[in-house]
């Protein structure tokens, strides 16, 4: 359907290149939406005149956007109309999760779609150097494997614990060895030529847990990444809440709210009976700087995985521990859920029960809270969709000239 | 600057209705902004032709909405050209606060300058038919004073302690007898023609810092309402985050976060050295209800005012206890700015000095920590501004029919 001029509208002046940007990014949008319409289907949709909408096609053709499909051979007579889709292989996003004993990639198209991973084990103890050298080189190895072009990158997200600065770089960091000052968005975009963000990790899993876990759709949402370290993200009204500073969801720093050293509280806890691989498993084994991986701390999560009693006993005593900083969070947002997932929830649903059992009651609402349908995944997921988010406002920003 | 028609724009899909909306609300909103502009130079500013723009004003002075002012003698020859401004007495908005002791009542026209006020004490142990009937009285005796016809009031907001449901409805409340289950709005619905709102105290005290206040402009925002008992309000992103059950900022739930039983901290802990009108001032005075004032701990507030050394430790230890809560808050937030008001800063600076020394070093960024400017007009400044935001939502709202 064709449309003659409109009358005035006083919202952009009248200025011809905004028109062009605004028409140019309302047809994207429609053939970002999927399906493969005709011509006159997306002239309609879009509310473009046939001939306007050619003349966007043909630029976003040009662009590598969107390309013609072949014809549908129709019932009817005549040639049958072309056909449109967006491209969604035109360029893709990489999202990396950066811990202190592993690195995780992902890489996705620009539907989201993901379309190769790599993940790789990262020695505790190693200093910057060292875990980039090995981030880069999972990240080639990923690329690789997937048969994707480094070239065709368009941008990349990283999620890594910690307070993380609006720049990229890692302001506050106790768990990952001299990551604390280190400027890791530009340290990782040595290895680019697209834009590199970095982001704490827990915000991340917050991000992929609405996007495709058991938060999705939902605007309100606390997300508890419970490992060795505890971080917590949030989403309000929708949006990512990082925090003036990027400290945001750092109620764990309060020593009386249960958060810190949860390593300590399971690995000194423990009794030798289970000690397996000898070590002792005293008290302070890995030391207060929340140094990364515990070995007493592991014993006692694959102990608890086994069902092991005396540990699952323990995982139960650390919720119950960890349940006063979830509700301060809680108590602070108001969220409509909170979305529990880390390596804490390996132990199977026993650590999300408890905590149910715990935070609930000093909610004042019905918050709902659920185990995390993303496992390990939910940090490097995030990361594409930091990576995808930042992709979509350059596509779509009126402002930008293409 | 008259403008010929601007090619097709995939907006609203060319409906005339609304667009004879958009442009009234454009016009609205540039008269909006203050002076007295011509009819040339309205047409210029919003981008729209003379004629659009005389039959927009038609419309907007017959809703009462605009006035012609008389034309300024100009230099130049011929008639003056005609000028139009914004009528801000087209309507009024009425906020007040009602709290265990008091209320507060402020009436503003639509451009936010308040007119008019009134304040009544009332008795902490009044039920709420009493306590209401004192609110209207009030009310009326506000409006007869500024000489403003009920009728006039195009909307009203009142604050009040306690977690507040969307529709109005007292969810929680400790500190005013009967409160708690009470649809506020409802009650205080049927004094008035126009819509009536409620929300939190602490949460519009937040709003009216943010308004005209010390926080002025600033978008990440937590205020402490530092009363007998204690609340906190937030605004995120510029907007008043109230949470998934209107009760976002009560971490005071939380006992080990030092924001309960303000009270009894002060009341319980006061030497009878300073008790003057005898009483006692003993360890339970009042009770674990929080049921509004305390005549030990208001004692103890008289006297630090006064200057009273031990008064003043008191306030100051007092302090110390409630950093943990705001820290709590604003470590979950990482909010640019913590502001402090309340009756317990009646004090002087001392409180909030103590607080800033206190919670700083809890934070991770460097979050300015401020005494209200506001003092206790705050919660009701919040109700007037809540009453104007609701009321421009409806005038500058493009889909609503005026």
């Amino acid at each position: 359907m064709s449309r003659g001029p409109v009358s005035e509208v006083p919202l952009h002046g009248g200025d011809p290149s905004v028109l062009r940007r605004l028409n140019s990014v309302a047809t994207l949008r429609a053939l970002r939406g999927g399906g493969e319409p005709t011509l006159s289907e997306l002239a309609k949709q879009v509310g473009l005149s046939r001939p306007t909408t050619e003349g966007v096609l043909g630029e976003l053709v040009e662009r590598g956007l969107v390309e013609e499909v072949p014809p549908r051979s129709g019932a009817g007579l005549g040639r049958p109309a072309r056909r449109y889709r967006f491209r969604a292989e035109a360029g893709y996003a990489l999202g990396m999760e950066i811990e202190s004993h592993r690195a995780r990639i992902f890489v996705a198209d620009l539907d989201g779609e993901v379309v190769g991973g790599h993940s790789v084990e990262l020695d505790v103890d190693w200093e910057p150097p060292e875990r980039l050298a090995a981030v880069r080189a999972a990240v080639k190895t990923c690329l690789a494997r997937a048969g994707i072009e480094r070239s065709a990158l368009w941008a990349v997200a990283a999620g890594t614990p910690g307070v993380i600065a609006p720049d990229g770089t890692v302001a506050i960091c106790t768990v990952v060895p001299g990551w604390q000052g280190l400027h890791l968005a530009r340290e990782l975009g040595r290895s680019f030529s697209c834009p590199v963000y970095v982001e704490n990790d827990a915000n991340l899993a917050t991000v992929a847990e609405r996007w495709r876990g058991v938060a999705k759709d939902v605007d309100d949402v606390i997300y508890v990444l419970a490992q060795l370290h505890t971080g917590m993200g949030a989403i309000i009204n929708g949006r990512l809440h990082r925090g003036r500073w990027g400290a945001a969801g750092e109620v764990g720093m309060l020593p009386e709210l249960g958060l810190r050293d949860t390593t300590a509280a399971l690995s000194g806890a423990m009794s030798p009976l289970d000690a397996g691989a000898g070590e002792g498993g005293g008290e302070s084994s890995g030391g207060g700087s929340g140094g990364g991986r515990d070995a007493g701390a592991e014993r006692v999560l694959d102990a608890a995985m086994r069902g092991d009693p005396e540990a699952v006993a323990l995982v139960e005593r650390l919720a119950a521990r960890m349940a006063r900083g979830i509700a301060a969070m809680a108590l602070a947002l108001d969220p409509e859920m909170i979305v529990v997932g880390g390596e804490l929830t390996h132990t199977g649903d026993r650590l999300v029960e408890e905590l149910r059992r715990h935070v609930r009651p000093l909610c004042l609402g019905p918050t709902r809270i659920e185990a995390s349908t993303l496992g390990d995944e939910a940090v490097g997921l995030g990361a594409v969709r930091l990576a995808l988010d930042q992709i979509d406002e350059r596509l779509f920003s009126i402002e930008t000239a293409s």
